[in-house]
């Protein structure tokens, strides 16, 4: 019998989940490591169940067993559906499991289920709209490295290719290639070693330096610019009425 | 004691020997899968075995035991220094092993020796020099995804995430996308598992469908012109005299 609901937001980063009853009223928030499908249908689903035993933890309730819980789960990875189909067929005993993509969810959240569109930008990026007659429409979303433009990935393999032309003095150094030397272990050596381990999630870890360097450095800011074109097509694509709301 | 000679030729494509005995005279040449240290170093020394057992094969000679030979490798990847060292540590008995990267045994090759610089475009790409005084230059060779301008890989990342742009309705359809759209197995749900598994070989792959339609498309002529770009970057990078031969 349900006596619990979880939904559960997982993409590149992290797993967020929320506990419920079964007639909604929420108990406890949980987070975890990463459980995009791109990382392994085993880490995807030991992410979430950390994140259970978290959000547990934080109502202050022992965990249930799984098939007293329902789970709803948004997911990076699941427009590939060998994997969804690996990640449903090893669900570890949930009663109910209703899976999507971790941008279906967003537009749910961000629009309370009404018509409207979402860009939503993190490891990753996906565009998502509602519309009026009930269409749902996908743009972007493909996954590192051919898609995911103006993602924190996408930014990150950016910034770490200048950084490789400046090394090679192909084209002049900055402060910004600096800090991104400096955040990567501060030499040649150290950054061809981090390359050959290098995850969508590490290269999403160099985002943040970009966006330091927008405002005084023109290839940072070059960088957010063609970002921002990349989200323009994304949600022109959404919506080619410009009339739906976009958050 | 050494008897016989091996020198081999490895990236993301395939692995290529030739055998020789140990004063020089050649044998045969054999052929394997990719032996580029991305791969996986076991995968790496297994393709060495393949190709030197096709060798000795073409020469019609038994294999020799591994104590009586001498292998000198140039390979991709060896620019991470912890898959070098790994690959040295799981020598199979060779009696003497010198590892190089692919690009310096190809500029060894294309200039004897002698003063020069060559821009290698495989799956990988990567650009060396000799100069007069015996300076060693190395300029890309990065790896994929981040690095490898102008290679295979490189241009098939940017048709797959064309490909992708058009099937969301971000950007105009055309025959080039719709070529690389067939070879990827003609719906989107192939495609995305496709993308699921692919590596920097599966993305070489796409080169040639882009260089193909050059001639009729502006989106494939466009990654073509920026890939002769980049080798320009890279070339000038070597040898800012402009004086040395390039190969």
């Amino acid at each position: 019998m349900i006596q619990f609901l979880i939904g559960a937001d997982g993409g590149g980063t992290g797993t967020r989940v929320r506990l419920a009853t079964a007639d909604g009223t929420e108990l406890g928030q949980g987070q975890a490591g990463p459980s995009g499908l791109a990382h392994g249908i085993g880490k995807a689903w030991a992410a979430i169940g950390s994140a259970i035993d978290a959000a547990c933890a934080a109502a202050g309730i022992m965990r249930p067993a799984n098939a007293a819980m329902a789970l709803g789960a948004g997911l990076a990875g699941v427009h590939n559906k060998e994997w969804a189909a690996q990640f449903t067929a090893a669900n570890p005993g949930f009663s109910a499991l209703r899976l999507a993509t971790d941008g279906f969810t967003t537009l749910m959240g961000a629009h309370g289920g009404a018509p409207g569109c979402i860009v939503a930008l993190g490891t990753g990026s996906v565009g998502e709209a509602l519309l009026a007659d009930g269409t749902h429409i996908e743009v972007g979303g493909w996954g590192f490295p051919a898609g995911d433009e103006a993602s924190g990935a996408w930014l990150g393999l950016r910034a770490i290719n200048h950084v490789e032309q400046v090394l090679d003095g192909r084209v002049p150094s900055s402060d910004f290639a600096s800090a991104v030397i400096d955040t990567l272990g501060g030499s040649r050596d150290a950054i061809q070693v981090w390359l050959g381990g290098a995850t969508q999630t590490a290269y999403a870890s160099l985002a943040p330096v970009v966006i330091r360097h927008a405002q005084t450095d023109a290839t940072a800011r070059s960088f957010l610019v063609e970002a921002g074109h990349q989200v323009a097509l994304m949600a022109n694509a959404l919506d080619k009425t410009g009339r739906l709301p976009l958050a």
